[in-house]
């Protein structure tokens, strides 16, 4: 199987155009969407969904990871493996919190090129070409690596918004099982308590929760959270 | 084929969780989404799509629908069998037109439960893998039942738009071959006749006509009846 | 493998149900949605936009092409063979440029009908239905034709944007290899010049630049040239 996982937005051809790649490189082969509205350029956000919505998904999967505003210039390529499932993408800091939170890891630097490489779109040349070639069992050219920079500062959960889905819920990067059950979680002006699910609340209250990843997710009973509390992409969350 | 017939939006990661999920239940079944955008947790609306937008479909077709504001709640999984196809999905009305509608039914209870069921997805986790398992002709441990609260104030037919497409039309839930040839339909301060096609219209010129599905649709020709006659999704219409 | 080009929208159930008779119609055949944002009832911006996207996928793909405003009128539909690629669609001028710049060509009416034709969505009823008996290797009953109304005025490239995607970036109907390198660019009040990639600009610095398909494209690196200029789908564009 292989997963896409991109801020290439769910409209325009560029979506489409992986997928033609691979299912002229790896006929036969599952091609999942899983995300392809990622905050746009947004490394960091990406870099602690990535563990949270790949984590149940089958040894073997390989994984095209494309958030990569420096394409075209100097950055490497990289394919890594972690915990039995292959990722593909930019050495940009993308897979350094799965590389932080794996128990095995292999991280090898993409040498292979394309007969024709654009400048601006690796996803479809490179990423979507190599993920076609370990899906069929077969070796890029490659040399064993380190991700670069390993971002010091990035802590292990990241108190934010990273994304607000479909329903308004605003997903953070707090893993609800490093909260104690009882935590209370800020966002402006509001402080919300936890709930096990939308059916133990009122209509109108919000509330925090352990979304279906294991992501600490802010909802309203019936209602938008990210209208409610105002919340975008990127604020702060606090923990009490 | 599975076809799936949801609210959650045609991006973010959930639709493609629902595939992956499928993918590895029910390998080499070609997987549908039909439609991802109904409106948010509007069960009747739902209810009232659904039979239009699959009566189309082969025999045998097994059919995801998820809108469920009551998630993790106390309201059952049902299996239903209507006419040959298979539905997936809650007991909360969402699939009481169909039943009505059909000539042959049959109701299931879904006893059966994955050995990890989130609180707030079980589109994922419990109404895939019952569709992956109808599509491979296995059958999840069931009881037989019937729909909870029959809805007797829901008309035969919804004098209502339940959904506004991307060209800006206004898809009601009338039946067009209910409706004289020569009715008129009113929508907010607009009256508006019937043609059977575009090319029967001049340019900016609203009409009413019967949809590709049966359903009696609102447009305007060159232009978006969404717009043109501020229609939002709930308004009601009037047939005169 | 069938490649879906159309002005659908990303949401709402077209997409689904023209997937549904492919999966029926041409059971085992990959399909690919390569656009389905086209601007709306554009011709002309499709027109240009369609050699571009189509112009790396492999010989004997079928496309099924749809902005289709006079659907259910007297307008043809057609089947075009243009350098060992198939492209279904309505003869409206879509296929035009296409036609213009293919070294070889052969283009047939469709006389085939279905026993159930839509007035207005002959995507599914028709077109795709079509491109499933071409996927197979089957010839609907057609007749020779040429393309009505040869668009005199339509120029070889056309100094316009087309379309803009996700990142706001605006792509233009001008073929880069057209171009001189050192060609400036003129959209609204701003002129641009040419860079390869973005790491050769600084941060809010706009430019344009060869796109992965071929065509000029307008961008702002770390910005989104959409705001940054107010570009909107059919602005001109000059070239000095």
């Amino acid at each position: 199987m292989i997963v896409l996982f991109t801020d290439f937005g769910s409209s325009g051809p560029y979506v489409g155009q992986l997928h033609a790649v691979l299912a002229q490189q790896a006929p036969g082969t599952t091609v999942i969407d899983l995300f392809h509205d990622l905050p746009r350029h947004d490394i960091r956000a990406a870099a602690y969904l990535l563990p949270a919505y790949t984590r149940d998904l089958p040894p073997g999967t390989v994984h095209v990871c494309v958030v990569d505003p420096g394409v075209g210039g100097e950055r490497r390529a990289l394919l890594v493996k972690a915990d039995h499932r292959w990722y593909v993408g930019p050495d940009n800091g993308l897979f350094h919190i799965l590389a932080r939170r794996a128990r095995e890891l292999e991280c090898h630097e993409i040498l292979w090129r394309p007969a024709r490489l654009s400048a601006s779109f690796h996803g479809r040349d490179l990423f979507a070409p190599v993920a076609a070639q370990r899906a069929r069992s077969l070796m890029p050219d490659c040399v064993p690596a380190t991700l670069t920079a390993p971002m010091p500062d990035w802590p292990a959960d990241l108190p934010q918004v990273l994304y607000i889905d479909h329903f308004g819920n605003a997903i953070t990067g707090l893993r609800s099982d490093r909260l104690p059950r009882d935590a209370s979680l800020q966002i402006g002006s509001a402080t919300l308590a936890r709930a096990r699910t939308y059916s133990e609340t009122k209509a109108g209250e919000g509330f925090w929760y352990e979304n279906a990843n294991g992501l600490v997710e802010i909802a309203v009973n019936q209602g938008r959270a990210s209208a409610e509390y105002r919340i975008a992409v990127g604020d702060p969350v606090r923990v009490s």
